[in-house]
């Protein structure tokens, strides 16, 4: 009798977004005219960069002709991509990270929840509350949990509250914990760490033999010179740090599906046996056995988003999306909200107005504004009374939806 | 102190295809001038498919406008290709499959690791030797079996044997499994599974409320009438199994990654409180939690696989790879080796000469005739004295090849 896994079955109803995509479709049924804008969930608006465009349609073309033709390639990422990677993006920022501890995949969201398989069931897990879902739900589904309490939080993870008060920028656990989500830029909360956070990060992961899982998925979008791009700006950050990152975000890759995970080989974990094991060990069984990399044409994109022109482009998408967060962050304040980040990531986090909980926001702003937001509950009990606005959308949206905000919020 | 996952420490000294590539590189490093054939790894030669070729450029196209740009997709796949795969691949066989019920992925490899998150540690697993080593590789990592044995299988798995006196297509088992991994047409042997075999298959598995996870990557390579494609021919098929195909060896896709699998609404495992529980809706939470979707490029290109042309195309590409495989078979029987498979799939399947091992016999075709195969121990105690030689290359290789073998075999 085949068995299944019945940690799924300790799940809450649903993965945010789909709860949002039903309430969303219900409204739509009764409201047929209505015009809805999505400022919900982080997807980019904005065409991919010509210098992608260009790179593509050559490599689309390589593969008309046996002499130029790519089948299996690396499953660690080709040559190219990874030696660009670690040349531009880690490199002159003077982090120590050579192309072959990079690995080339089809997300961070992937990455995210495949680390795990690494990793042993009995390690204390410490994650950020509100938390970018993924990173709980699949501690869940691999049985590092038990069940929901009646707020919906899994026994045996450490939650670390990320507040107002502390900027959104949660304080070192007095306990030990093994494993340690972070993600700064955060999402949802557009918060950032500064250099001397991150410091002591390191320095609780160095001494408590911590593994620090890195989500910096939206590092492009730091706009203060003084906050670190990468865990590995850190000294000792490459001996305690696997780090996640992204061109979803940068490059418009959300329908391409490029990112990549650095496992320096100085980070290791524990055996039964109490030997030290290189993690870059590991997860190179884990990448080579259980995926086959990235389209070829794929990762000449990606590549593509390192030459002069790419940079430049890319760069142009990001300010685009940056002054976005601006317009949303300023507008909403100007009408009473109280709105944090959106300054060097492109998620802006308010406060519910009066005593309104999140999803009741949520169905007001819908509802009186025909806009979606995601509220913030989804992200953990923390965000009870937030809700998250993206910046991904174009120009117009951005200004239509302000406008309708202001009048639904007068209106309230 | 974070702990790693102790089974990956189980696993044997690598996976087959890097312990070739290093006696390859070893060989090359002393023999310069030696120009090698590799006749070892599946990997397709010949460019995609024009139909192809033309749904990716304009797929690129599509992403640089606005109106017309994909972000993030459906996870489980568009439902245009999701469609177009139930209404060709199985409707017209009289499978009862619908378009909802395939979920789209990068790679038969990559699936048919993961599906193991939504069963359960305690299930009784079988797998074919000589085997995929991915389906035995992955349950180690999952920590379903014990340690190896001397002759390298490892405690806790079913090993059902695949020989040349049941013509490579395993005997039902005995005693009760939960999960049956099945492949046909079989890599590495090249063999099928009859309708009477597989209708027992199903028998078996609903008389064990066991699951079979049917790997059929191959299925276009079948030629004989009588052989079914899809485990969804025999009746029952739908509740008790799981499907895994791929566009890798039909149009080519190894380097553009395109697979789907598909599981059926009626299959299901039991809960620990004895309850079935489906394992398309545990299969849902995994997709869309862990995996963010192909490319929309490459899901156009899969797509075109599809219209009249395309499949032309394709039939083209796969009867261009069999007419290989015949000249392989044949070729190497007039050589007086003992050749199998080669007729539904593209993998000839050749019993070693004389008493030597299957490593002897890849070394000694490397060092006389400069020619890569597949060592059969690296599928299994089952292919000791065996090595399998792949169709997937140009044909002045394989006729070169061919002319080479003849002429090592005769002064061996």
């Amino acid at each position: 009798m085949a068995r299944i896994n019945d940690n799924y079955l300790k799940l809450k109803a649903g993965y945010l977004f789909p709860e949002i995509g039903r309430r969303v479709k219900a409204f739509s049924e009764v409201n047929p005219s209505a015009k809805i804008i999505r400022m919900g969930i982080g997807d980019v608006t904005e065409p991919l960069p010509p210098a992608v465009v260009e790179a593509m349609h050559n490599a689309v073309n390589d593969m008309t002709r046996r002499e130029s033709f790519h089948g299996y390639g690396p499953e660690q990422g080709y040559d190219f991509l990874r030696t660009a990677i670690a040349s531009n993006d880690y490199q002159p920022r003077k982090c120590d990270i050579a192309a072959d501890e990079i690995f080339v995949s089809d997300g961070s969201k992937c990455d995210g929840g495949n680390i795990l398989d690494i990793f042993g069931n009995d390690n204390t897990i410490a994650v950020c509350d509100p938390v970018y879902p993924i990173y709980v739900d699949t501690n869940v589904m691999a049985g590092h949990t038990g069940a929901a309490d009646e707020k919906g939080e899994y026994r045996g993870l450490v939650y670390m509250r990320a507040t107002a008060e502390n900027n959104f920028s949660p304080d070192i656990p007095k306990q030990k914990v093994d494993l340690v989500y972070l993600c700064f830029p955060n999402n949802p909360t557009g918060a950032v760490a500064t250099r001397e956070r991150l410091t002591q990060w390191v320095e609780y992961a160095k001494a408590n033999n911590a593994v620090i899982l890195y989500d910096a998925a939206y590092e492009a979008y730091i706009t203060d010179p003084a906050i670190p791009h990468s865990i590995y700006e850190i000294p000792g950050g490459r001996d305690v740090a696997i780090e996640f990152r992204s061109f979803s975000k940068t490059a418009g890759f959300t329908g391409v599906r490029c990112a990549f995970t650095v496992v320096p080989k100085s980070v290791t974990g524990r055996a039964a046996d109490g030997s030290a094991v290189p993690l870059h060990k590991l997860w190179t069984r884990r990448h080579t056995t259980k995926f086959n990399s990235v389209a070829y044409v794929v990762q000449r994109g990606a590549e593509a988003c390192y030459t002069a022109a790419g940079k430049q482009q890319v760069r142009g998408l990001v300010s685009f999306y940056l002054e976005n967060a601006k317009l949303v962050r300023e507008g909403l304040t100007a009408m009473g909200l109280k709105a944090y980040g959106g300054v060097n990531a492109p998620y802006v986090w308010v406060k519910t107005p009066g005593n309104m909980t999140s999803w009741e926001a949520f169905d007001l702003l819908l509802g009186k504004a025909n806009v979606v937001v995601t509220p913030g509950s989804g992200f953990g009990i923390s965000g009870e009374d937030y809700f998250r606005v993206s910046a991904f959308n174009s120009r117009e949206n951005v200004t239509e939806a302000l406008g309708r905000l202001r009048g639904a919020l007068a209106a309230s």
